[in-house]
């Protein structure tokens, strides 16, 4: 599989609870970060999902946000990953920010220009990867 | 906090209906808009979201389409917000467009620069800011 | 109505599962294909859905991402279209993909300029569209 999102994260679920239509599945990446996820019942049965069972975590970039100066802010963003700015692309409307994670993962954020001066993004700046959980696919290689 | 997400408005919880997984969280800004957001029912709790409140509701540029001549038609997108052209800004393939609403605040939508063409838009045209519940994120400062 | 949403398609419910808050719709296209939507409830009682109703299903173009090479991969996504790039527009950091689907219907999608070259995607080159379900929108013309 090559999928045009910047973010695929090989995991574990770690935990999975379901609801009529809806279903929230935890995965617990290599790397140690975990990711949640809610996700249709219909992909967790078509998936065979249950905790244990290795699969991927896919992330499009323009579904990641980055904060900063998080402090004293909970949000409902179940994913808050927090690293270094490890890369900045900056074009004319757009630019693409690269989160370097403790563990050793990378994630990719795509956001506007402006936002990257508003937040005084540079290469070495600590930035928090906020993402919700119904923008995290997963994916399942049997 | 600082957050790459062009669209922050403050505001308190006006209704709240919550299910097996899913929850939704109504949020009157201080401007006297609506939005309505669709969260997972353990942020609910971790937040500790009650009806009243105060909370920001966080959307992503690139989570707002633009929506022109809407009449006559339903969306299932719950957030559908009218105003008026501010500011435009059209790169090689992305755009910026900032709606103004009656009650003073700005909405940012990240489009195609296709899109603003084939929609006409230009300051002063009027346009309404479709965001799915989906797309909005609940922010709490204590 | 007239939307930046770059991906709007007639079709008619075919089906329609229902939860506390949430719902999911699934739309067969006037071109044959099915598109699954994840809505809220709130959202089939406002537009008066059932099955058989003429809807249009509408898909911001960030929201699609283009896999290759997809054999063996099982994805959450409930939506993976397949067919062939037909447009490539490629900015400095973003690019818009469009894919011909068999049924006559086009999808498009906004990635990175970064991943159209990791893809390899060229005019002619299969691709298959994937979109979430919460991605997709219900719109109805009464």
């Amino acid at each position: 599989m090559k999928i045009s999102a910047r973010n695929v994260f090989e995991g574990r679920i770690s935990a999975l609870s379901s609801g009529p239509v809806s279903a929230e599945v935890e995965v617990t990446t290599t790397g140690g970060d975990t990711l949640v996820s809610t996700i249709t019942q219909g992909s967790v049965s078509a998936l065979g999902l249950v905790v244990g069972k290795p699969v991927v975590a896919v992330v499009k970039a323009s579904s990641v946000m980055v904060m900063t100066d998080g402090s004293g802010v909970k949000l409902s963003a179940r994913n808050c990953l927090t690293g270094t700015v490890k890369k900045l692309a900056v074009g004319p409307i757009s630019a693409e920010v690269v989160i370097a994670l403790p563990g050793g993962a990378e994630i990719f954020a795509s956001v506007t220009r402006d936002a990257t001066t508003e937040l005084g993004l540079h290469e070495g700046s600590p930035a928090t990867a906020v993402i919700k959980a119904s923008s995290v696919i997963i994916g399942s290689r049997d």
